[in-house]
């Protein structure tokens, strides 16, 4: 990481990045203080600290050793206050800011009229962002793979954006193969990465570069500094703007399933010591469980998380995907009533 | 599972019991409502069915499939209110209650100073029961074992109830062998079988027999139903106070640990379905984080756990074992505080 | 799945297929033996059973309850002897028959030199297929992402096919995303799809239909159940030449690793109880070390793996990647020895 | 530890023997070789090294890492070969040397006739130590617990040893609480801590002060590094006829199981580079499937075990506890001779 003196001029800034580059990195600039920070995508190693030392313009050269350096506090410290967290807006939503944050749908669109009834039912619940799965990963090549399957892939995302705009949303929806980004990138404002394909990395450059906000799930089998390492390659595209979401890890296998995951909610206050990005929750597929979506809904906010995301249908029992961990938008406004206290009564706390 | 009628007399149900030693098995009486309840204790498939359905004053036999029985909702339906938690009073305390629980106190105690001090700051802080580690469970025989290790091992147990007395507080500590439940059982309250020791059946009998609550933690390796089908076995001794404890499991080993042990916060919600007895959490011990304790005592609280069992030193770093997770006494008044809120927010909701 | 009579015409089985297609599933059709059986991919239970059991030239029809059919020995009983493996030939090279098969080469390929060199001891030492890792799945996107992230990414695979060709070995390289598949079927006999990648059924689909062999890993957090599920993928495109690849699943983590992942070594046995795909083992990622590729090589052979996959390098310590697994020629020849002789005494007694 | 010269007298080392207790350790003296090495049982810190250091006959002072020092190589490197494994010999038994060892019989003694019947058929399969369990541990209170829990709990005990007898095999059996220790010691000549225990500290000890060979089983939660430290505790009382056992650990939480629990082979030489005690396998509750003993049989031989421990019954159908993964005497041969060969192979190759 290269610190630049606050009277350093634009051009040898300038220089520094092309330096950078001829040593076979990238740069990453922030400018938000007075003061410009340059981080170095690829292998520090290779770059002779001495040299970028003497340069002018520099204040001093300092080596991260996280491998998640660009989204970490360590780096941002710099630019960034300690304890601030990155708020993302999409549109009039804000994600990391002082109100949780709400995003509701069904698993998987069926129909251009479930849809729009759900979206209408989690509106008035209280939600903010309506989330529809299109291209849905599924464990059996024999189960219904959502309609990004079928010829009415395109007409689906259509739907979305429309229920968006009508209920006065922001969309999301899940990109799960390289050649379905530039279509899911043209319909929607947040784009899903899986928990599934966390690792994979060309899926997560190529959705990068669309420079939409990223909804990036950690994968089940994923410990904490694989999560945030794998989220550095979204940040070292220069997308920034990444929401992480916590969903369920391997449970134990002893017995019984009492929980289709565990949900990790102590990676939430955690991983908010590591990193100024904002994380929310999916108790939805970490449970599997409608029972138990209000219980894990108010302990995921008590943690710290800026929000949730559940799935919700008008009728759980009719849902072709998922249909046990499904609640009702009556359910839902339950859950975003006692949310919104509990958000306040901690934050409240914690300054 | 035997019920009998609302009108059989006591010798009818006298002549049940001696019916069921007769086939090898123990009975399990519950006499809460109007009718009498008899739980089996053993392989109900010893059991003609056909036979007991037809002596007098039965009204119907049924089989409980669960492996743990005699504490499962599905068996004292018959005699309790479903949605009815166990209340397990100690002094003026109230376990399961309308309150949330506060459990706290140093990891061991290491003199009869540090105690007291400790004892005076959590008592401040809210909290209403005392802990204090004299026999410790240690990983390595190269480290501090505790007070239960010297020869001033009564003197620390005196000194526990001693604090007790002076401030109010019932006391709870661990036992983890079968010679020192005797010992132990003379001067405190609750007696605690910790995690590593959950599997330890002959152990848990023993403590069983004591007719004194018993904090009951979970091991790290265990499923629910495992950890269940173990507190089955406090039950079947008669004893049926039993405060369950989940206090964090194996964590992913996938790279470097951010906390010690994985919280299952959706385990506390899942137990509470099954069964009737009440359940509390250690976040001390699940995180082995200082930083991370007052949110995940308030997710705690918020995924419907009764109570909290927190480690406290007025001074952390000093302390012996586990310093890096104990917290101060004002750290715990703020814990209190926020819970109480949490605890009211959620059960107001979930009514 | 619908078996057909033995004298059913070509005719009558391509109506069923028509007919099959009709409800919106695909056919599967198994030619081996005297009748056909063809199997669905899709949701069967859209078929009306009875619907099709009428038709003209079907014998039965039936549900295939595993989400893994169209490998599974309950399905291909019904044209393959029941203990009959797969054998899949790659040149004068087989997988899956009477001879353990050693996969090996350098983890990463660095320089032509370092590729050649490292193929000439392998072959040498006994290897009869060469690996070499030109687009390598990376943890940090500041890591050293292999030759494929550089503009010599063809010519690495050119220098794997001249390497083969030299030295008379078929040669794999993994296919980390989608726009990869196109380039590395050129070069490749078999095209791998590495752990991280098990999940991604839009990879999985693609490199299906190049109708090459398919060394298919299994990912580290994955259930025998999910990765022939997964495998199914690939079967369902037609192409049933596909070779798992255990390599260690997520350890517990208590404390220091050991080894780097947990060697699911029962796996092989159990997984060759359900499908007749042949399995191989990499010890070298399950374990990370060195020192312990001999006994675990001997071990996999021992519980019925068909072949091994190690990373050798003549000098380890040079190694960009993985270096403290890596193995010589010298060493791998013993391995070679020992397995050769391990795997004829097992096959031996199981007969 | 403290190394002492080679001249130095007797008189010297019981010096500081006397030293180290003066600062409220423990001595664990060794003499194999020339020289005196005396190992510390407890918190190293507490001594000052240069003060030791000084004393009349001691060579050198030195800090040992690991807390399981006492049975690690890297302190007996002083007065053991580095290669050197530890043999225990019981009777004309010999654990750890050139030949595998075959620990065999009935999970459960359910009478005289079975076990007597059992114990004909292992011996003839090549068998050399019997095993039969009284004081089972098990899951539910429910379930049957043994003739451990009944009034012939002696009688079994009496049997196993006559049976041994008559066999010409030493015995074993699991010693599951405190309270049964003097009893089973007198019955048989190797006792066993269950996996269930191995946590156990206080068992442990009172186990290891009878002073016989003690067949240690790996926790199914355990790290390797617990497993070794909890071992430690054994030898800390001075009892180093410690024998291992792998046995399986926690499998991955992911959809229907294949194997009971995880079989760690890997865990076997990686072990058997940290300590010179010899280590067996457990493919019986390992893998809980009759079908798989063979092949993990085999590799557990093929991994470097010393031995193995093997549930059999002559109609495994019939038998109370765990019948599905007990194999027949004649199963039992195949594998004996199998194993014998594989243990050769493997020995050889390693020299």
């Amino acid at each position: 990481m290269i610190v630049m003196k606050t009277d350093a001029t634009p051009e040898q800034t300038a220089h520094i990045i092309k330096e950078i580059k001829r040593y076979g990195l990238r740069a990453d600039v922030s400018n938000r203080t007075h003061r410009a920070v340059i981080g170095l995508v690829g292998d520090e190693r290779k770059i002779p600290f001495a040299h970028f030392a003497a340069l002018p313009g520099v204040k001093e050269v300092r080596m991260v050793e996280t491998p998640y350096k660009l989204i970490s506090r360590e780096y941002t410290k710099f630019f960034r206050e300690p304890s601030e967290h990155m708020v993302i807006e999409v549109g009039s939503t804000v994600i990391g800011g002082d109100e949780p944050v709400f995003i509701a749908g069904p698993c998987a669109i069926e129909s251009k009229e479930q849809l729009f009834k759900i979206a209408e039912g989690v509106k008035k619940a209280g939600s903010n962002i309506l989330r529809g799965g299109v291209f849905k990963p599924r464990s059996s090549v024999h189960s219904f793979q959502g309609l990004g399957a079928t010829d009415v892939a395109e007409e689906a995302l259509e739907w979305l954006r429309q229920a968006g705009k009508q209920f006065e949303m922001p969309v999301v929806t899940e990109v799960r193969g390289e050649t379905q980004v530039d279509l899911v990138a043209e319909y929607v404002d947040i784009l899903q990465i899986g928990a599934r394909n966390m690792y994979d990395q060309d899926l997560l450059a190529k959705v990068a570069r669309k420079e939409k906000p990223v909804l990036f799930k950690r994968h089940f089998g994923a410990g904490i500094e694989e999560f945030l390492s794998f989220a550095e390659y979204i940040a070292a595209e220069g997308n920034k703007s990444i929401i992480l979401c916590e969903r369920g890890i391997i449970p134990l296998g002893k017995g019984k399933d009492y929980t289709r995951y565990t949900l990790d909610l102590a990676s939430v206050p955690a991983i908010q010591k590591e990193t100024y990005l904002p994380i929310i929750v999916d108790p939805s597929h970490a449970t599997g469980r409608r029972d138990l979506i209000f219980n894990m809904s108010c302990a995921a906010i008590a943690a710290g998380a800026s929000g949730l995301m559940i799935e919700v249908h008008y009728n759980p029992g009719e849902a072709l995907v998922d249909g046990q961990q499904m609640i009702t938008p009556d359910e839902l406004r339950e859950i975003v009533d006692a949310c919104q206290s509990i958000h306040k009564l901690v934050r409240a706390q914690q300054k």
